[in-house]
């Protein structure tokens, strides 16, 4: 197998409702990382992309061959996944194969979703088919009751007072709408930074325990990845960042995971697949973009990665043993919470976010100082999809 | 690269409206398939699943994982791939590579789709979504307008006159049609063999020319195979089908094919790739499933794969050289015609029907003696996506 290096990213600010189509959004971010990458669309063999519901929100199904065909990648092979949020992830994954196995040179994937443009409502009934659609969601389920569930049982397995949890919780907000106010790319950019524990506490409350700012935006947007064979990649770039692990694991119904929860199987199975491959232990991680859809997920998404002991990761965060300096950087794009959640694009935006830290090209204020190894993941549903990738600098 | 083999196969029959899920159905193909490769559930690594509208049919997204889990594939990675009517044909390229890299030894690829539950008006509706959504289902072109075109096109490109051309195109119906009629798998098994070609011209005009014989229907169904590397193959099977060559390219909006309609270009790349990698040529294929979404859609296709000269695969249906026992035997089983379209396991379905031609399992009626060579082609949309495949007999 041949080794694998991202030698291009590029990313479209994530944001609230906007006008451009999913087509033209994704070729912003496609055209950044081609450029990046010092390529021509000529060059690039393939496309892999992420998108979970581009035919609910703006009626284009079959995305890619138009998304290849619009940014003058003509003809080649093109890939749509969906897998709910995990659909870039998933898509970077397949991509990553492609190159090692030496088949094709030079790839690009990501995603691409507007999921602010179809609204609330829209927005909330659709993705409420991402979790089963014979037991889960017709009972009422939607994501938001999903990891209310998990932190209630959370609080009750791990023997944290509910209020002390939620306290925890906010923490991990506020310490990602901070990450997310000087991220240009985010879509709090500017905004919410600071924000009070009694404000998070007391925002209106979406599924209890959770409160709004618990939870994570809808947004429109787009990320692409360029991946190339190592050989390929030293003659692109003197900073390439290789994919030297990827993990992927499924679950079936969230009840199926029984005892095990709040922990999810998938996510256990995914990473250590990732860690294995890479040769690196949870220590070796220096920053990890996590799938914070709800705050509560971060604290159980860290603990399976193996930065914590389970049940202990809000005392990390309330330590700052999860921001900047700390013992790992989580979501130092402002993760979910605030960069945002273009669903289908959102693991290529995590991956765009550790190759930039990796090769130190971000903001100040949010940049982890010598990072060397970065972990994503990505989870789809809940529990349905779990991807873990993990980038290391190769320099 | 290690050579890939199919082991095992599984269909259910396809159909119009019925009960089942869509995790139920590919579960009836998926066992079938496991179990003829003398496997068992656990011994799966990975599943690779087309599905087209399983969300828009029966608001299940995220399939793959909820199908991965009932049939026991408990947490292996699962990815849904969206390539209208080329999804299953998508996924089973993919999963050839994640084999032929050396990553897994066994997986499985398949596909589902209700499009006949779906009812006519909302398949219609939606199917329009695979077309180009700035510019081509907006102006009213669903496909069966698209293919009406190009037979016009096509009669006036090569000079035939219409009501010529519309004769060797009921010459396609009526070859599939008793195909289909022979094939217990067959959405019309049992009916309209041996149908005259007035009642093929006579039926009601669904986009002039093309009359309802001329279309292929909505079906529900799901079909399965098992891929294995070389050394796993030879463990399971004594009849081993080798997958030797994939190819796979895209198409933006019809109009960028510009001149070289009727053709499409996405095939002619595509199908060029895999003969090459399998080192065939169109001469070397005894036994061909294409896409004959409609009738004028055999003809095109069966020149741009290669068999008949460009403007002539009509003489050649009307001569029989397309017929088992001809130059090369198109779509025995019945195709999209008669076996039926259930869009996101169609191509699961041609490599079902190959496999069991080459190991001499289908009925007599309409078994291709001697077959070593097969080749599937499978077109999503108006050229958005074209993947063929060879398959070749292992013994």
């Amino acid at each position: 197998m041949e080794r694998v290096a991202v030698v291009g990213v590029g990313s479209t600010r994530y944001s609230g409702a906007q006008e451009k189509t999913e087509v033209e959004l994704f070729a912003e971010a496609a055209t950044e990382a081609i450029g990046e990458s010092n390529l021509k669309p000529a060059d690039i063999k393939a496309l892999f992309l992420g998108n979970a519901l581009g035919d609910f929100n703006e009626g284009q199904g079959m995305l890619q061959a138009y998304a290849a065909d619009n940014i003058g990648c003509r003809n080649i092979p093109a890939n749509r996944y969906e897998g709910a949020c995990a659909s870039a992830s998933m898509a970077i994954r397949d991509a990553f194969i492609w190159v090692a196995s030496g088949f094709y040179d030079i790839v690009l994937a990501g995603g691409v979703e507007r999921a602010a443009t179809m609204g609330t409502g829209l927005a909330t009934r659709t993705f409420a088919m991402f979790s089963d659609a014979r037991y889960e969601y017709p009972a009422g389920v939607t994501f938001p009751a999903v990891f209310a569930m998990l932190a209630h049982l959370y609080a009750d397995t791990y023997k944290i007072p509910l209020p002390k949890l939620r306290e925890q919780m906010a923490r991990v907000s506020i310490q990602s709408y901070n990450h997310g106010s000087v991220n240009p790319k985010a879509q709090f950019f500017t905004k919410n930074a600071n924000m009070p524990v009694e404000k998070v506490l007391g925002s209106f409350v979406v599924a209890a325990p959770l409160t709004l700012h618990d939870c994570c935006p809808f947004s429109d947007g787009a990320s692409a990845v360029v991946l190339a064979s190592e050989a390929a990649a030293k003659k692109l770039t003197d900073k390439p960042v290789y994919l030297t692990g990827v993990g992927q694991a499924s679950g079936g119904p969230l009840v199926t995971q029984g005892d095990f929860l709040p922990r999810l199987r998938a996510r256990e199975i995914s990473s250590r697949q990732a860690y294995i491959m890479a040769g690196l232990t949870p220590q070796d991680i220096d920053i990890c973009e996590l799938h914070d859809c709800f705050s509560i997920a971060s604290l159980i998404a860290a603990e399976s990665l193996g930065f914590f002991e389970y049940g202990k990761a809000g005392e990390a965060w309330e330590k700052g043993e999860a921001d900047i300096g700390g013992r790992v950087a989580v979501n130092p794009s402002g993760g979910l919470k605030a960069k945002g959640h273009p669903i289908g694009a959102t693991g290529a935006g995590q991956v765009h976010e550790i190759v930039k830290q990796l090769r130190g090209e971000v903001e100040p204020e949010r940049q982890v100082e010598g990072a060397k190894n970065g972990l994503t993941d990505t989870l789809g549903g809940d529990g349905g999809t779990l991807v873990n990738l993990i980038l290391q600098r190769g320099w």
